[in-house]
């Protein structure tokens, strides 16, 4: 019952332990595990940026209503949705499926029609809304593979997508900044960690539906 | 590195063994894992349905394009994201945060307003999509979850939302149904097992930004 423990341990760091840094091996498996994470018709219409450069998480700090994390957490990652997906884009789905299970594209051409039809049914507005909503199934992923390896995580929705798009010139590339996730090591003076963890009741959250 | 063969073994059941049954065991911890997801602010702004009725489920199915899982899967939840977020909401949650973390209602009531105030900035429409991004994160932790017990999923989001809603009565209760989640176990015939799982590559999903 382990990830039922690793969700208990963790919570939302608000000051990192800027002097221990996440290995390379660990960043491998959080990236993996976001990779093989569930996603709509297989499309993962998402792509995630690692803010490599420290110039550039001090220029993200002020976009992002000066936290901290930004800056100190040992690793920033930019969730990204994609703004549309197109034809194209279920094409290529159809191909890497078609080659990585081994069959004819030809097979499973009608499957890739399906799909364009139904993304045709949904408005621009709603396609941008569920691209994000399949990044999420990936952040979620992220902070559960994090929280397994006992890596502290910080989601974080505050920031300015406007400007965080501008500066990492995301729109050119059909991208917009959906959340972002500071990973690291809490600082041991972060006195979050010592706030017990809020929830609604089990009673709120779920209701069980009979017949009616 | 469970999480990471838990995601190896788990794909999107088409089939399910209509023998097998989830424990209730299995069921608590399930929802337990959900119920102590990350939530922005701590909202978590939806609900989830767990639908006990087979006469139900049979109903559902015509709204869920056919899709057999719902009715033969061992337990079928409907996700369903809050349609607005009100001050009210923001309140409630202020107060359960005060109780449970035991200090006065007035520490906090500075945040409460902070977060109002970050929630009127959304649209109505961006409101109702931010809570299904939130529901998202609920999903899939609960995917996870049954992936680790080695429990089959499958999200769904093949349905006629606004027919679901109707026909459980969703919109009065402020509810939308976002996404379906039927969780079982597979049929030892499901052609789906069989089939190797694509994925976009690494590269094609991370970039490492460096200065530019």
């Amino acid at each position: 019952m382990q990830l039922l423990e690793s969700l208990k341990w963790r919570y939302a760091v608000k000051k990192y332990d800027t002097s221990k840094k996440v290995t390379q091996q660990n960043i491998d498996y959080i990236k993996e595990a976001v990779r093989l994470a569930a996603s709509s018709y297989g499309l993962q219409p998402y792509k995630i940026l690692e803010i490599k450069s420290p110039a550039l998480r001090e220029k993200l700090k002020p976009l992002s209503w000066n936290q901290a994390q930004i800056t100190e957490a040992s690793h920033l990652f930019v969730f990204c949705n994609a703004i549309a997906v197109s034809d194209e884009d279920v094409e290529e789905s159809i191909e890497l499926r078609a080659k990585i299970k081994e069959i004819e594209i030809e097979k499973i051409a009608g499957y890739g029609d399906f799909v364009k039809g139904k993304l045709h049914e949904k408005s621009l507005e709603e396609l941008f809304h569920w691209s994000a909503k399949q990044a999420y199934i990936g952040l979620a992923t992220a902070m559960n593979a994090c929280a397994e390896l006992r890596i502290d995580t910080t989601p974080m929705e505050g920031f300015e997508a406007k400007d965080v798009n501008e500066l990492l010139g995301l729109q050119e590339k059909g991208l917009n900044a959906s959340v972002m996730l500071a990973i690291g090591y809490r600082h041991a003076d972060d006195a979050a960690q010592k706030s017990k963890k809020f929830r609604k009741s089990l009673d709120t959250m779920f209701q069980e539906i009979y017949m009616f």
